[in-house]
């Protein structure tokens, strides 16, 4: 188990993965060694943050130097669970039309789905395009849950079922959900809960329209934070 | 127009919202004046991160004293834009299965839903549970951003409709789009665009399980940031 500062804020964590992905893409690029501002550029986060984010939890870079890329992915990798492999299940509403999409291509390091599950029955058997998997049957949450040892649940369904959804993953010994139903749930003291957050979603956009700062990369899913 | 700094952070304004909704709860309960740690035991975020952005856009807290809700709130509403009326469009798919929920009700202040719009067109003419609104069917879209004057577009649509949806909001001349749905999408330069973010939201997972940091406030949408 990682040892974390117990008074970091989500978004720091937040922070941590948006310099991850970009970590990994300059890596691919051939970089070795990068400074701050360099990583300010690339994710739109003010080097000042960068450097105190990264401090928190140890102080990485050399003054004139700068961080090592493969250093930090490592260790960010490590604070953030990524050397670890997470069975997730995916639980949606007719599929085959909704798609899994960003579910699937935005999925951290050492995430992985083992299962997938349709609240529409007669979607069961469906193979999912450009995945290794086939679409479950509702009535199979359960048993797929203790079966394939899954413990996160990554969740989109209607609203009416979404809490429904939750109370038989929770019953079944899930571990963390993720929550991107247009509704809150509630979930036990002991299991981990993250929610899509349409308020914040939406001040980004009063904020950059009232001070007049549109997005700088808009078609890029880097800097979405 | 707000006169703002242009490397703050999406994460600052993010959790900017987040003060703005804890404060007006505290107002609603008749707190006057208050200390950063008061805010950070009920948000969940570090004092020492909430005292820099308070910081960050001038400085509001009397050492000693601690900071007026009332002061902070006008002053928060004035940089997130919050003092505009927003007039906003929403665009799901089957309206009257998959619900509005969190979309309506996490609406920050300002925003309000002037027009509805469902791309299933068999719901066109179905009164919204709640609302005053009456779901419109999809060939009406450009027509109604442009004769309700509408500036922000809020979509939750299938992954092969979304840019689609976009392309035609922008060509009405919308302002800004939040997209929920399952995709990315593109938008031209002077538009702005916030999107749902799968990677943070299953990152905050990873971290808090191999941490053994369980969320604290399960059941309360004011921490989920």
């Amino acid at each position: 188990m990682v040892k974390a500062r117990e008074d970091v804020s989500k978004l720091t964590v937040g922070r941590m993965a948006v310099y991850y992905n970009t970590l990994k893409k300059m890596k691919d690029e051939g970089e070795v060694l990068f400074a701050s501002n360099k990583l300010s550029k690339r994710t739109g986060i003010a080097s000042s943050v960068i450097r105190r984010d990264l401090a928190y939890f140890g102080g990485f870079g050399t003054k004139g130097v700068g961080y090592e890329v493969d250093y930090l992915l490592s260790w960010i990798g490590h604070i953030m669970g990524y050397n670890t492999v997470w069975r997730a299940m995916f639980v949606g509403n007719d599929i085959p039309t909704t798609g899994i999409g960003n579910y699937r291509e935005l999925l951290p390091p050492g995430f992985e789905f083992a299962a997938i599950v349709d609240l529409d029955k007669r979607n069961g058997g469906y193979k999912v395009p450009g995945m290794q998997l086939t679409i479950n049957p509702p009535a199979s949450l359960e048993k797929l849950i203790r079966s394939h040892h899954i413990s996160i649940g990554v969740i989109a369904v209607p609203y009416k079922q979404a809490q429904k959804v939750v109370n038989s993953m929770v019953k079944a010994g899930i571990k963390g959900i993720a929550n991107f139903s247009a509704v809150s749930v509630c979930v036990p003291e002991h299991i981990s809960l993250s929610q899509m957050n349409v308020t914040s979603c939406l001040s980004q956009l009063s904020y950059s329209l009232s001070t007049g700062l549109a997005e700088k990369y808009p078609c890029s899913t880097k800097n979405i934070i």
